[in-house]
């Protein structure tokens, strides 16, 4: 096939949208859909709006469709039935945002050199407008693909409604292979495809032992102390010195990285300091690079994410509280399974203190990627034509509960062009993205849909 | 000596001064002199200044004596200098209050049938006023007795400048005994004094390990939890299923209750059904009345009472947090020393964690009191007097760092007369006093008054 998206033109148009790239991203990013937050509900059906309106302005249809929870965004770029499909996954929801550490507004664009800075412009926002805007510019210089496009608003609560919506809606949108565009380089210098992801069980452990707070002098020695045994609880559930988990049979399932992938993360270029640096991280588990990277793709994980309950404030008020909540994940890796995992947990903690009470949070399975074939090498090579760099092959330490959904309901393979870098700051505040992320991506995207419209 | 005060004449004096005790209670529980809370700084003032006004009120000379921190209001009713002279201890400073378990406004009085609801009404206001009634009385029905008052405003904090004050003020105000009203009944129908108070010494454990909220997919695994790695450190300084302290060396000075002293905790009248009702506690570490009379009077405790960093809004937000901090407290019994626990602790703790830094908080020295003589025998009677019944010497859980100082500095016997219920709620949602006491208060500290005249 000949090529039809030559470098310079490319290039020329990636440059040429950057005015009207950074127009829509301070459209979307100013709309605070954040959907952890009922009191944002009316956010993200506007974002979902938005983002319909902006598709239709590239020339695709596209439709908000209702689901049990948040709303679902659906877009079409059409060249003709006999041309092939690719389906391109983004979310536009995005995570709470605020507090101390932000030093900019975080739903108010700043614009600072190359640097975009808001709530969700690299998680997902920004992320998704390249890649549409990437797909314009392929259909329109005659690439022979459709693009539809499946934009979610519920990623960052665990797609909690999107299994039974794409089992609804699965058949009216056929496509040959989906591409997922949620994941994040190893570094700057390093692009990276993700050979999996890790999947996560969430959970609450819970323990009332009173119904106000008392006067630790007069009740103190014969009340139970809630959080002294919930810390207790915690401490049986994870060697947090090590982050080894503790729960009996957590681990029966883990299938370790094979030599081939531990070879590629040997070579990936994962560095230490980088990691601690793009993360903020003043310490670490362990130093050496090939353990930190088993840590935070490889291996299942059990954290304690807060305990609620007693007194946060200044000082100490010395009350012995009435009840204790610790707030606990665990990452999981293939294949081990959220439902086995949470069913461990209960039993373990049932064993330790029968009065704890678990409610469980959000369940995403993990998911082995595809590493080879016409899709994942359309991807390394649309990548390497983009940014000159050959990219490394690792897997993703976050969980996208719509991936295993996707392959599912679509029954087809699914690549990841991932564009977001270590220190963007998915989740942490002072979020952003930025201009070269996003022109290398146009450029990586328009690559890829010509490659895979000749598989 | 001729009896001066007759029981008819008493309980009279007392029912007629219900009024007059329901406004001035209104008058001190309506200024919220939270001494914790640097907000409230300017309303703990308020509080010293109508506390003088109402002893100048009730015929006593007064003063708003300036320390380090909050006031003490200084007072005295005079009789004459050949006669004794007795200082009353009160404290007029409140623990916070509010939150959704508060019935009613915490600041304002609600009195409904004989209860007087508001923060401070039982601890320590409803009792200081109380005393300060019986003592106007006493004196005009012509009691030879001079009554000093002492009325800190920093107790609830750990009177962490009343030793500095005392040791500048002491020679000024000499005194042949001093009685403290506030500690607490076995119940309702059985009065108590004091046989000692447990010390204090409070903490904060924190550890750092980043500067920012990290996602916990993409750093946890690699990441250090402080919440995890707290957990850990607290579940090995205390057994929270038993309350037993694991710090070593930790009880080593403890001197268990004589004979004596376990046999009047067995005939006290404590009832297990009666505490945990009081405080509302559902479930408690023994079930056995003389084993939680030890662990709340006779044992030392290790508390925790909340942990710092980390999410504690609804569901899980699957972030490592930078840091934590878990806010402790050890309760002491003679004769162990705040300063010993603390060495210990910080020993410990360092050997488990050594990046947990530990910053001290209030120390109040356990206390010893005195059972036998003229002054413990006098409060008693003076209690079997007013009641009817034979008061229980028990020990009391809570700390009252002034007691110490007090001894120290005034160099004179201690004697307990508390008129608080354990269902008044010291330091809980809804606290209240009732007329009960009150009536009943007046009458003993009256009595007091005169049988410590002729000592």
């Amino acid at each position: 096939m000949p090529e039809i998206l030559d470098r310079a033109a490319l290039r020329a148009y990636a440059e040429e949208s950057r005015p009207e790239f950074e127009k829509h991203l301070k459209t979307l990013v100013e709309i605070p859909s954040v959907s952890m937050d009922p009191g944002h509900k009316k956010d993200v059906e506007k974002c979902a709006k938005a983002a319909a309106k902006l598709l239709e302005k590239m020339g695709a249809k596209a439709k908000v469709k209702k689901t049990d929870g948040h709303p679902v965004v659906l877009g079409h770029l059409k060249t003709g039935k006999k041309n092939k499909t690719v389906t391109v996954y983004n979310h536009l929801d995005v995570q709470p945002a605020g507090g101390p550490e932000w030093e900019r507004k975080p739903f108010k664009m700043a614009v600072e050199g190359d640097r975009y800075y808001a709530r969700g412009a690299t998680d997902d926002k920004g992320p998704a407008l390249t890649a549409l805007l990437a797909a314009r510019h392929a259909v329109e210089s005659g690439v022979p693909i459709n693009v539809r496009f499946i934009w979610e608003l519920e990623e960052e609560i665990g797609s909690p409604s999107f299994e039974k919506f794409m089992r609804k809606e699965a058949a009216k949108i056929p496509t040959d292979s989906v591409v997922v565009s949620d994941t994040i380089w190893v570094s700057r210098t390093k692009p990276a495809v993700s050979a999996g992801l890790r999947g996560l069980q969430g959970a609450i452990l819970r323990l009332e032992t009173g119904t106000k707070d008392t006067h630790s002098g007069l009740t103190g020695g014969a009340a139970r102390n809630p959080l002294a045994e919930l810390a207790a609880v915690v401490a049986k559930c994870v060697d947090a010195k090590t982050g080894r988990v503790l729960i009996p049979g957590f681990y029966d399932d883990v299938v370790p990285p094979t030599r081939g992938e531990l070879k590629w993360f040997r070579e990936c270029g994962f560095s230490v300091p980088g990691f601690k640096k793009a993360h903020g991280l003043t310490k670490l588990r362990h130093q050496d690079a090939l353990k930190v990277m088993k840590a935070i793709w490889a291996q299942p994980t059990f954290e304690v994410h807060g305990f609620a309950g007693g007194y946060q404030g200044p000082g100490v008020k010395t009350a012995v509280p009435p009840w204790g909540e610790a707030k606990v994940s665990m990452r999981l890796v293939p294949d081990q399974t959220p439902r086995k995992a949470l069913q461990l947990l209960r039993k373990h903690v049932r064993s330790l203190n029968r009065d704890v009470r678990i409610t469980d949070e959000s369940a995403l399975a993990p998911y082995r990627g595809v590493t080879t074939g016409p899709y994942a090498k359309a991807a390394a090579d649309a990548i390497e034509f983009a940014y000159g760099k050959t990219p490394a092959v690792v897997r993703e330490g976050g969980s996208i509960g719509a991936i295993v959904t996707m392959e599912k309901t679509l029954k087809c393979p699914i690549t990841f062009i991932g564009l977001s870098l270590p220190e963007h700051g998915y989740h942490a505040p002072n979020e952003y993205y930025d201009w070269g992320q996003a022109c290398g991506g146009m450029q990586a995207f328009a690559k890829y849909f010509e490659l895979v419209s000749g598989i």
